[in-house]
Parts: C-alpha cells; sequence; structure tokens
C-alpha cells in the first residue's frame, strides 16, 4: 500500500482496489491541479475515451482536496449504433469515481458543413447548457499534447498563417484544455495505472478522417525522420503562434477606432494608418474589418489585392469582394461597403 | 519555329537549336523579369543543378532585353571527387547562354557547425567577394517552392515560432530568390525544354541529410494525406509568419531605445514597458537584448524564466543564464549583467 503525502486516495479503481500513484497518474493530476478555480464546481466533459477518462480521475481526486465539487457531462452524439450504452458506461465510471452531479445529453448532429464540424457544434451547445444548468466555474476537456500537434499539421496544409497554426488554447471562456502539454499514451497509462477501462471509438481509426490520417501516417513518418521531439516542437511552435496572433489582436483593438469611421452602406479606413502600419498588422485590420462589419473572411490573395489599394496605389478602380461587398479608394479612405440591392439585370426566362 | 511577341529568341540551347518558348520556360523567365534591377549585372549563383541553371538561362534571355548585363558564379566547395569538373562544364554551360562574366571559386570548407553550415558559409563568402569584385547589383538565387516548403519543415521541427518557420526571404541585401514561386519540377522540366543537361548533385539524394529526407519521405506521404496543395500551403505559411515576424522586428526597433538603459556590465530593461506589452513582444524584447548585448540565444524556456521575473513577481532572486548572462530584478528594472570574472570554486584535484 502506498504512504506519504498521498497516501489517503480516494478507491477510485472499478473494483475497489486503491490505485498506486503512478508517474502518469500523478501527471495527470498535477496537470489538473494547476488549473482548478477558486471555488465553485468543475464540470469533466467525458467521452469515456483514456484522456477525457484520466481527466475525470484527476479531477475527482483533485478537487474535492481544493474544495471543490466537480462533475462530469457525457454528451451521446447518437451517430453510432450502441452510442447510448457508451455514454451511459461513462457516466457510471464517472459516478464510480465520486463524480457528482453526472449528466448525459443526447444532441442532434445535423445542420451545415461536414460531419465533424456539426458534431463539434452540437457537442460545444451541450457543454455550453450543461455548463450553465450547473452554474459550473469550468469545463475541462481532455484535448493531449498529441492532439494539439495534430491540430497543428491540419492548420499547417490549410495554410493560412499564424491563426491556423496556433492550435487549441489552454483556456478560452470557461473551457480548459489541462492535458496540452501531456502525451495521449500517458493518459492511456494513467488509465491502466488506475484500473479504468477506457471506451474506444472506432471512429479513431477511420482514415476518410483526416484528423486520423495525421495521427496513424504524418505524425509517425516526421518522427522518424525528423526525431522523436516533433509532437513537443509543433505544439512550441502552437504556443508561440498564438501568442503572436494575440498580440496583433490585441493591437488591432487599440487601433481600430481611431482609424475607421462609418461609411454610406460600410465602414471607411484610414489608407494614411494602414500604409503605417507594418503588412502582418495592415493586412489583419483589412481582414478584421471585413469580417466584422459583413461577416465574410477574405482569402490571402483577396486581402493581398485589397492591400495594394494601399501600397501599390496608381487609380485602381473598385475590387469586388465576396458576398457582395465592394471596396473603393476614395481620397484618403478605403471605403468598404454593400450594394444591399445588387442590382438585377433583365434577362429573358 | 516560334513567332510572336518572343520570335527573337537567343540560341541558348546547347545545340544552337532555338528553344520553344514552353510554359516552364516562359515561367522562370518571368519570375526573373519580375525582379530585375533598374541597371547593372545581375550575378547568377550556379551549381549546375536544375534550379539555377534554369534561372541562369532565364537571366541570360531577360537581363539584355532590360538593358541589363548577366553573370554567373560558380563556387567549387571541393568537396566531392569531380567537383572541378562539374564547376567547369556549369561554367561552360554559363558561357554558352551569353553569361559574362563566369567566375568560378574554389572555397575551402573547414571550421565550426556541422558540414552542411560550413558549406554555406563557406559559400555565401564566396558570393559575397564575387558581388563585390564585379560590382553587382544582385545576385541571383535558385532556391524553389519545394525548397521553401522543405525549410518550413525543418524550422517546424525546431519548434522555435514565427521565425523558424518563416523560410528564406525572398530578398536579403543583395541577394534574390525569384524562384520561391516556382516548383523545382518547372526548373527541370524548363531545362529539358532549352535542350540544357543539369548535373545531378549525388547530395541531393543522401539520406543523412535532414533536407533529402523531408524531400523524399515527409513531403510526399504529407501530400498523399492531407492533400496535393501541401507544399504551396507551407509557402503561404511562411511567407506571413515572415510578415508577422517582420512586424515583431519593427516594433522591437521602435520601442527598444526607449525601455532599455546602460547598467554597470550590462543592460537594464523597464518592467513597466515589459508588462504593459503582449507576451509575444515582451518575450522577443528581452530575446533581443540578450542576443545583440551578449551574443546569448535564449530557448523558450529560459525566455519564459526572465519574463516570470516581470509577469509573476514574488521576490525571485538572480537568473543563471548561459554564458555567464545573469538577470535580477531590481526595483523597476531587469537587469542583465555578466560577473565577467565568474567565480572559481576551491577543488581537489
Amino acid at each position: 500500500m502506498p504512504s506519504g503525502t498521498e497516501s489517503d486516495e480516494t478507491t477510485d479503481a472499478a473494483d475497489g482496489r486503491r490505485p498506486r500513484l503512478t508517474p502518469p497518474i500523478a501527471d495527470v493530476r498535477r496537470a489538473v491541479r494547476a488549473v482548478l478555480p477558486a471555488d465553485g464546481l468543475v464540470l469533466v466533459a467525458l467521452s469515456g475515451g483514456p484522456d477525457s477518462l484520466a481527466l475525470a480521475a484527476a479531477a475527482a481526486f483533485e478537487a474535492p482536496r481544493a474544495g471543490l465539487r466537480a462533475g462530469a457531462v457525457i454528451v451521446d452524439h447518437g451517430l453510432q449504433p450502441g452510442s447510448a450504452e457508451v455514454a451511459a458506461r461513462a457516466a457510471e465510471q464517472a459516478r464510480a469515481l465520486g463524480l457528482d452531479p453526472v449528466l448525459v445529453t443526447r444532441v442532434e448532429v445535423t445542420g451545415e458543413g461536414g460531419p465533424e464540424s456539426s458534431a463539434r457544434r452540437a457537442r460545444y451547445a451541450a457543454l455550453d447548457e450543461a455548463a450553465r444548468s450547473t452554474d459550473a466555474a469550468c469545463v475541462l476537456l481532455g484535448h493531449t499534447l498529441d492532439d494539439q500537434a495534430e491540430t497543428v499539421l491540419l492548420g499547417l496544409a490549410r495554410g493560412s498563417g499564424a491563426a491556423s497554426l496556433a492550435g487549441m488554447p489552454a483556456r478560452a471562456g470557461r473551457y480548459v484544455r489541462p492535458l496540452l502539454g501531456i502525451r495521449r499514451a500517458t493518459t492511456v497509462q494513467a488509465c491502466a495505472d488506475a484500473g479504468l477501462e477506457p471506451w474506444t471509438d472506432p471512429h479513431n481509426a477511420d482514415p476518410s478522417y483526416a484528423r486520423v490520417r495525421v495521427r496513424e501516417r504524418v505524425l509517425p513518418v516526421l518522427e522518424a525522420e525528423l526525431g522523436p521531439g516533433i509532437a513537443e516542437a509543433l505544439v512550441r511552435t502552437a504556443e508561440q503562434l498564438r501568442e503572436d496572433d494575440d498580440a496583433f489582436e490585441a493591437q488591432i483593438d487599440e487601433l481600430i477606432e481611431e482609424i475607421c469611421e462609418p461609411a454610406e452602406a460600410g465602414i471607411a479606413i484610414s489608407v494614411g494608418a494602414l500604409a503605417a502600419n507594418p503588412a502582418a498588422l495592415r493586412q489583419r485590420i483589412i481582414r478584421h474589418v471585413v469580417g466584422s462589419e459583413f461577416g465574410v473572411s477574405l482569402s490571402r490573395v483577396q486581402t493581398l489585392d485589397v492591400a495594394r489599394l494601399v501600397t501599390d496605389w496608381h487609380g485602381q478602380g473598385p475590387l469586388e469582394l465576396p458576398d457582395g461587398v465592394r471596396v473603393t479608394r476614395a481620397g484618403r479612405h478605403l471605403v468598404f461597403s454593400t450594394t444591399g440591392s445588387t442590382e438585377v439585370l433583365p434577362h429573358d426566362h
């Protein structure tokens, strides 16, 4: 039987044995401990997979010792046969760990976008609702260092700069990801050490998902050819690019009021201010204004076209952007507008 | 025989036939045309491989039409048996293309760092010298989109943020890389179309080089699993991250004078200024100061340790950085200094 500082273990193994405090269990607990709020309820988003199950076990151990309550929310996406049983089993594991309350929410995955983004949208809506209904201080998500590395590689394939390489934030509103510094293998081992049997999502082996191909085929090749530290290097990169992107966002927030003014059916930006800023900021300001004013996300090529009305001005005419947005250089301003009533041409049918 | 705008072709094929103006030849020429200086001599760095040979052919065609002279410089690294013959053959091809002057420089590859970085250092020293002696307006380098994508992936494996992912600049001083938007396959085809026979560097197939492994094993897997646009996406990312890094550098240049002041045996930075800036800038300022003042390059972990003297101050003692650099928080300043005479402890052997 273990002794020492952690000898007051709860009986969190399924069979009632007290788990040894192994290094993987200690790593996951330490990561959870570092993000606990000052008070209130900590809700773990539990799928039943090894990452979130190890997270749930760590939260069940750490929260009471910090004077907090820990609960779990299990989202049943209803996408696979037997998903209700998977959810019920995860709920049972959560209760055995001492988590309370344990919520199971069945969601309807529908709507626009691919099946992955629909499922994500439905999942976060359910998590939001669970957090609201329980008045949770935070929701812990089980994403690991491996998930983050995969996210960076998927962003790399999009090629849209720091924002797409910045990966998932460690904190965003009430959502917290304590395991971004922990390898997936550690969570698997932590479950095994605690006598917990995680669920294996068959989607995780389905190569029709780009993420699965990155995990199974891309990362192993990168590790073999460029060295075993590649996943950690990707995560370090993500951290720094997120800081970079945050810094630019903060600078834009400071600038935007003073360099923009309303214009007829749109908004105008000062050409002088755009010219005075370096390219990285100039282009972000353009994207920001078009995004926030018209809900249009400009590509890099479109953004550079707009920027040339500042940096390479020789009397060009207006540029047509997506969704009927038009940008015109008018004296010392770039004026972005929608025609609103897009001109209807006469036709024959 | 071709007709039209480019019917006044020079006889730049080795056998005297006029080459057809194929799309690959046109692409390489267009890329060269876009970077030609206003006047003077354009020097092509020629290895004899397909990239630089296609570049040389394009420069030989375009420069005279823009009222410029074009020459070539061939660096013989002396690292492979027969390297002198390879250099002589490239020089002959350059002369046949009409380039003048054609310089061949033999260098001694020695010194610190791996064989790749020693060779690179010797090569750029020779190119610098050739540019000086011929008073060249610019030196054209044959790096392609593929080289850039490989550079980004190698930087990703280092995991040190935007600076290491920014790839090679399109312009740096007198060096210009006109082919960063052109695929390697295009230069190979341009040579074939022009009847030029490039040299094949055996090093390019040697998997002991990380770059060769990236080219032969990593990029093909990325293309297969994430889609054929991956090399272009990597280059687009590099472009944006270079802009980001340039913007931060410009901001630091503006800030640095007003937030730093000399201190005994070192330099002091205002804690208030560091605190007021976002993390991305704060950390770059710290790295910049330690780099420019002491020639020490801080790792991310070291940089974050220093930053905590600002962001998480609770009376910590001085931090020891590499090469005897020490940082101490003294009131409203971080003071960086070297002890100079590092303390020698008595020992027994």
